[in-house]
């Protein structure tokens, strides 16, 4: 495909403006990247629009014209979702200048938000009305509403909250013909014909544009309180999730891991990072339990969990923090695993999920096969254990070459998936495919999953001109 | 349409064999009717495959004789959805030999039925390894997982863990051109491509036949207890929601409602119910808690939210049950509410829902328009007031005739369903659309919005063979 002529160019602008509409490179250059540096697209024009109905009237015009259009939130996705293609026929329509809360209803439990609000914004308005909404990830500061919805964003909230798909109430989406469909409904029980809601949350914008959300709130929690427990092996790390998950049920909001080499990676590189333990162990948990009347509570269920779990010989040592201040230095050492490994060289990613209980077999099985295939290589296995969601990143061995080392993503990725699919795993348990997955997803699906989602792409987006060629290859 | 020729049904019959191809027409009367007594339909021939290859061999010879074709549970459904048409042209397919679990993971947190398998039968084997499978509803005795899934079914314990769609990880799906999808995933997190099975779930059979389920099991509480409270309002009743809510949090797993009148239907009508109370209220509540770490937080946690509530005046009167026995009779009550308006007369049914915080308006604007209508009209609202459910039920006058009122069930319908729709709320809260409210649904749907379900029928069921003219019409 040629990138659009001139005069389509004017037109488009002219719909939002000339103030948003982008055209110098320099101010496109932001749009064209992803966060690992795995892509880099072309474009020349971005287009800022301010409202759903600029939103409807760029599409109208792309179907009529057959141009390519590629949504972008706050472009913190893994996966190449939000990156133009190498051609330059795509145009992207940034959401970031939709960015407000429209409304909030504390006692109905909801708010409705732009698809551009920022996710953090939305974590304050709940809590404005002393209310949680409870997704929350590392990038909260700049993702947004729209791209968690159009990833069905996960994080370190699932065990007890579910991913973006549970916390939705209803959207607002303009179709790729321009037409809008709403549903922003604030219902809890809604059974009135098939759920078109949850077709778009997580089709990574490849069905539609979602330009506005219901999202659900919760009670805040009156109790909060976070375990740091060593352990020695993964076996014990799910005995001791299996655990918590008994004796504290819904309380247990958050149950991670962490493999010793990225833990010492965080300690090393994150500022304010220290073990708070006083000996090395193999693996580490955190543990983080929420509870619904008192602080008490929360801190004696920990209390008496710790202390079955050392009788029970799950447990090498732990700690309760002992202030807000220490339960937020424990949870920025997790959310910033990813951001340490920089330092120590190139990492080939994995986002996996296998079922809970093989989590144990999982670990084994790929350390064995990526240590054979990389001798050196440095196992940096961390996640949220309760949910089964591993990743199970891979830093360079110390002194290699990081261009060659990165040369062998698709080789060990292969290795390592091979190891999740024969546990029934997801080779995206939380990022999405976008362009990253979606050769692989084609190969490791039966045909007629890929089928089921062609005739559906077909049925909404008749001229392809949606995301095209994320999630699934362009038909013709 | 004409009814199938004897040569067709040999055909069919020959897939399952003769044993389990009903032609007799004592045989195939039960699978003519609902429960309401709303719809009789014809059929000449009843199947009952033992497997999924046998449904996949049906599809497929219904799909290449253009065959209509109605998926059947256990027939508890209240739309409809299950019936076959009048002309007699419909083959139903029974799932009621496909009863199996088909496996049990204690640890993983699931287990696997066949689409036939009978809920109480999935509640048990959940049960027996020491794990809750949530769903609770009045039919559980013979209501069908399938079924359940096709309804997105609801019940009594959606507060705290969702609907069906909500504890359903994966399915096993004949489509309806025969063939199979193997979407039996047991993963807490799994982005990869569009959300099939959020689809086929709530599809009410339309899309495919839903042969096999992952089902999510739950720790089992620890501690349960339930409150039986009389208040004076809604308004009071929506107060004493908010307070259980904030102070109970995820322990609060049921909150229900009732009007006077249906719980003196109840009380008269039910073996063995009882008033728990010296003296009449106008409304009632029933709250249920469930801890999960002992029997004595339950207890403490429903008296103390109960001694705040009558602090706050917000309570008249109350009791806390003293033992299973007594919690076992009070949720008792609650599920035969339905069954205690038959010995009334006719009875006007409405399953529908609005934001939690409209439902004290609901009600008096409801009240107010159906006593104007149908003077004499007793009206029996009850339901999940957590959920912002309502069975809005309305028992015939006293000494009317019961032909002359149930005539006017699409009149007071309407005038009910418009008040729900100017409170953004829906027209079926979890009965589903099935044939009873499909045209009523292309009315107040935006065009697009039926457009885009079209659609995805189109796509899917190209010959149009799938539990036809159900949730949608039928095209041409």
């Amino acid at each position: 495909m040629t990138t659009p002529a001139p005069e389509l160019i004017a037109r488009f602008s002219q719909i939002v403006g000339p103030a948003h509409a982008l055209t110098e490179a320099a101010d496109i250059e932001p749009y064209l990247i992803e966060n690992r540096g795995l892509y880099r697209g072309r474009t020349v024009l971005v287009l800022k629009p301010g409202s759903t109905e600029d939103v409807s009237a760029i599409l109208k015009l792309a179907s009529e014209t057959k141009t390519p259009i590629v949504p972008a939130g706050g472009r913190t996705g893994h996966v190449g979702g939000h990156v133009p293609r190498e051609d330059g026929a795509d145009i992207v329509l940034s959401l970031e200048r939709m960015d407000r809360i429209r409304s909030i209803n504390a006692a109905g439990g909801y708010l409705i938000a732009d698809g551009g609000a920022i996710l953090a914004d939305v974590q304050k308005a709940a809590d404005e009305v002393d209310r949680l909404f409870p997704l929350s990830l590392g990038s909260e500061g700049s993702a947004r509403i729209g791209g968690n919805l159009s990833t069905n964003a996960g994080g370190t909230a699932v065990l007890a909250y579910g991913n973006m798909r549970a916390l939705c109430l209803g959207l607002e989406v303009v179709l790729p013909t321009g037409e809008i469909w709403n549903g922003l409904r604030s219902l809890k029980k809604d059974n009135t014909g098939y759920d078109l809601r949850d077709l778009f949350i997580g089709a990574e914008g490849t069905l539609g544009i979602i330009t506005g959300a219901v999202l659900k709130l919760f009670p805040k929690p009156r109790g909060h309180q976070v375990a740091f427990a060593a352990v020695e092996t993964p076996e014990k790390a799910l005995d001791l999730f299996n655990l918590a998950s008994n004796r504290c049920a819904s309380a247990l909001t958050g149950f991670e891991f962490m493999a010793r080499m990225v833990f010492d990676f965080t300690v090393k590189h994150t500022e304010g990072a220290r073990d708070p333990l006083a000996t090395k162990y193999p693996w580490y948990t955190l543990i983080d339990v929420s509870t619904s009347d008192s602080q008490q509570t929360a801190d004696q269920m920990l209390e008496a969990l710790l202390e079955e779990a050392f009788e029970a010989g799950l447990v090498e040592d732990a700690v309760i923090a002992k202030s807000q201040g220490e339960i937020d230095e424990l949870w920025h050492m997790r959310n910033t695993m990813s951001e340490a490994q920089k330092p120590e060289g190139g990492s080939i990613k994995h986002d996996v999920s296998v079922p809970v209980s093989d989590i144990p077999a999982f670990l084994h099985e790929a350390d064995a096969a990526v240590m054979n295939a990389v001798p050196g290589a440095r196992i940096c296995a961390f996640g949220h254990l309760g949910d089964g969601n591993i990743h199970y990143n891979i830093s360079q061995p110390e002194g290699a070459d990081k261009a060659e080392f990165m040369g062998r993503w698709g080789e060990v990725n292969k290795l390592v998936h091979a190891i999740v699919l024969s546990h029934g795993g997801s080779i995206s348990a939380e990022h999405g495919i976008g362009r990253l997955k979606r050769d692989e997803l084609a190969e490791i699906r039966e045909p007629i999953e890929i089928d089921l989602m062609q005739r559906i792409k077909h049925a909404f987006d008749p001229a392809g001109i949606m995301n095209p060629d994320k999630v699934l290859k362009s038909r013709g």
